[in-house]
């Protein structure tokens, strides 16, 4: 199995392809761009949208669906958004046999088909806010495309609120950061960074845009969700008003926010190893698998018993557990396959276990003996998983900070920001007080980007690494997907 | 609340549209053709989702994803198909600016695009059955459109299965048609007949199209989900192969199957009422409210404090419930208004009921006092409004099968069939050895069509009622959305 997966080090862009097509989480599709999600990819996605929609509900929201077609005059209302959809947009010109009057975009993203709708919803300060979140498939014509990471179709949430005053609005652009954060960090284990977006790198039509950021297992960056408080721009262009309560009418403060498929390549990247996936039980499709090991016939009956009776109390337990019981495969390609599928426990039942009533219990996150346990009793197998589910997935988080944390670097200077990138690579923390054309520089001369303004910057006052201006203003930059 | 609905005597159709547009379904959007799913409508749709979902799961399938987009030359592989969609399609041309080379269909149904991926997943026997389900949105370029009974991109999901043998295929067609009536008479509490479609019916491409067909409000038919037998057709456009046991090369059977955002419309017509919505509390996003009554400041104290009390313990239970304490309302608009949404179980209390330690408890399916309990003590009211809901989820279902059972009407000829539909209308149980012509002509005379070949069919031999042959088949003809 792993000889099919090219070494992280060797070539991480390889790593996860071949993870991505052995684990069989995706695949390119005949439509240039686009990609199949395979079931074991898809069911990822499954618990990546279980995860935030619960939280979704528990902040008020709710779900609706707007049409997947947008009038292209719609596209053109808010003048930056059409600046920066429109050399990506997918365009309808025929419907039924028929040239369109006017042509039909495939939505890119929402703001302005839910920004007319919300015109009309919202009458006075009562109809306010407004929590909607929609599930979709959006579209944007992208050149270059990586499984989940950048497809021309994704799926994603967008989430689209109105409220009264600016105060509210930000307020839920926070908090939905939060329900982003809390979600990466307890169920998918990335310690992901909050920050705020830079002037360049916001959302076309935003006043302002707050992201998690990733590291991944290369050093490099993965902007993971997004929240975005749009002012009253869309307001302004799709007339989204209300009467407050002494009858004077004012425009909307608006937000939306998203993460999509893309986080299932965080997931990957920020976990995986040379072996392939490594899973957050929180998520993992498949939890717990149990091998059988025999040799003889009499031996397969009795193995087999066992194992069908932990996989029982198991399963009554809630955990996902799946028994391999296919008989052409052995033991060892099957804990190898498991392995590189990323389970987060193994459970390997043999004769001599069954004789002491007992199982060895492998753990995905430390490799070989060091993650085996011998002699569980089987009558405690159920607490014991569970329990181990738990240590494997704050392990995963703490692998990933430890990770994270090693491979921040903070640089005084740009001589040394140059240095480091490209030595050591990762997340350079740096006090920053440049403008668009300094980042501009920056990247072109070494790839790298603002992924964040943090939110939590002890630093302090400092000059910027690159002006030599005295700021409080910290920048993470890193080269990213 | 009320005068706004049409009664359903009057227009059946604007009946409709009027429940739609007041309980907060859906309502059209700027595009032609498109709705909106409001939060309320969508939640309906999250029931359904979750209710097949779930068996889907049961019965072995996994979820995945395959794009929205697909060339148009896949379209044409399989010659019937073709000719179904080729009117329907939306096409794309445009793609990042520039015109596309091969302009790709927004997908109408995915058949081919599965069967090209199928192609390649599939090599041996081991691989199969496949057994694969996706949730999508499909778009199809429908003239004439109605909120969730036909809009030109509607939500849905379609299974699609690989089997080695004829006999397995069809089996999973049959299932898969059962896992749809187990769904719609047990969660929606709509009594579907399940029936065969005629070769005029079926599905372009399948061998033999299966279906679930509702009665509606008006008499008319609904089809509800349809699962598919394909045979080898699509196996022959596609290439589905594999290698059997005894390494010889065999084409695959498959199936398609599938559910839409049209169960939506047939909970709204199979139960709704003058007042308006009725909801089967399976599906019902609020399966009960609790209206507080009072006159003075200290009543709304006490009223309040056991009507936050009665919640609270009805959510702990896992009931859906609403304590709706809007102070600018008055309890009469409260019932109308949860009445016309249909709120299966209401909840008073007032003052007197405090005191007494008790509510009062009305029932959505029973009009007036009559569907009124006095004095249920509120220790007990947990349990007893689990009881009220499985009461009136089995009431909902018995009425629509008394319904159904006295406008299905049984004809020897022509000229009776004609006349029953044209004064009672409703289903026609006929004997019938027709043909597609037969059909073409019956429907161009009484706009009647058969909905299916009910798979139960007592009858025994008899003569069809048009073309007078002996024949055991048996036809339901109807009027249908």
């Amino acid at each position: 199995m792993a000889e099919k997966i090219t070494s992280r080090q060797e070539d991480y862009s390889r790593w996860y392809l071949d993870v991505i097509r052995e684990a069989e989480l995706a695949e390119n599709s005949p439509v240039r761009g686009c990609m199949v999600i395979r079931p074991y990819g898809f069911q990822l996605w499954e618990g990546v949208k279980e995860g935030v929609d619960r939280r979704f509900k528990a902040t008020g929201h709710q779900n609706a669906y707007f049409p997947l077609f947008i009038p292209m005059s719609f596209i053109q209302k808010e003048t930056q958004h059409v600046e920066g959809f429109a050399p990506e947009l997918a365009v309808v010109t025929i419907g039924g046999g028929k040239e369109l009057e006017e042509p039909l975009v495939i939505r890119p993203t929402s703001e302005t088909i839910i920004g007319h709708t919300y015109a009309r919803w919202i009458q006075s300060y009562r109809d306010l806010p407004l929590l909607i979140n929609q599930w979709a498939n959006v579209v944007r014509w992208e050149p270059r495309t990586r499984p989940f990471l950048r497809t021309m179709e994704f799926l994603w949430q967008e989430g689209h609120t109105a409220h009264a005053t600016a105060e509210e609005a930000i307020e839920e652009t926070l908090q939905m950061l939060e329900v982003y954060a809390d979600f990466a960090i307890n169920d998918a284990a990335i310690p992901v960074i909050k920050g705020r977006k830079t002037e360049r790198e916001k959302f076309a039509g935003a006043i302002d845009s707050y992201t998690i950021e990733a590291m991944m297992g290369n050093g490099w960056a993965l902007q993971s969700g997004t929240s975005h408080y749009l002012g009253t721009n869309f307001a302004h262009a799709f007339d989204i008003k209300y009467l407050d309560q002494s009858g004077t009418e004012q425009y909307c403060h608006t937000t939306s926010w998203g993460v999509s498929t893309r986080m299932v390549g965080a997931i990957i990247m920020a976990h995986g190893d040379d072996q392939g996936l490594r899973l957050p039980p929180v998520l993992a499709p498949i939890q717990a698998v149990i091998v059988p090991i025999w040799r003889k016939d009499k031996e397969r009956t009795d193995v087999l018993g066992v194992a069908e009776s932990v996989r029982a109390s198991l399963a009554d337990a809630g955990i996902r557990v799946r028994l391999d019981d296919r008989d052409e495969l052995t033991p060892g390609f099957k804990f190898n396959d498991w392995e590189m599928r990323g389970v987060p426990v193994r459970i390997e039942i043999g004769p001599r276990d069954v004789k002491q009533d007992a199982v060895v219990v492998a753990r995905r996150d430390r490799p070989g003996k060091e993650g085996k346990q011998f002699g569980i009793p089987v009558s405690g197998i159920t607490e014991y998983i569970k329990d181990m589910l738990e240590t494997v997935q704050a392990a995963l988080l703490e692998q990933a900070t430890e990770f994270r944390d090693a491979n921040t670097h903070h640089v005084d200077s740009y001589g040394q920001f140059k240095e480091v990138l490209e030595e050591e690579g990762g997340f350079l923390r740096v006090h920053w007080a440049g403008g668009v054309e300094d980042e501009e520089c920056i990247q072109e001369e070494t790839k790298a980007t603002v992924r964040c303004l943090p939110l939590d910057a002890p630093e302090g006052d400092g000059e910027c690494f690159y002006t030599g201006q005295k700021t409080d203003q910290v920048a993470i930059f890193a080269r990213a997907y």
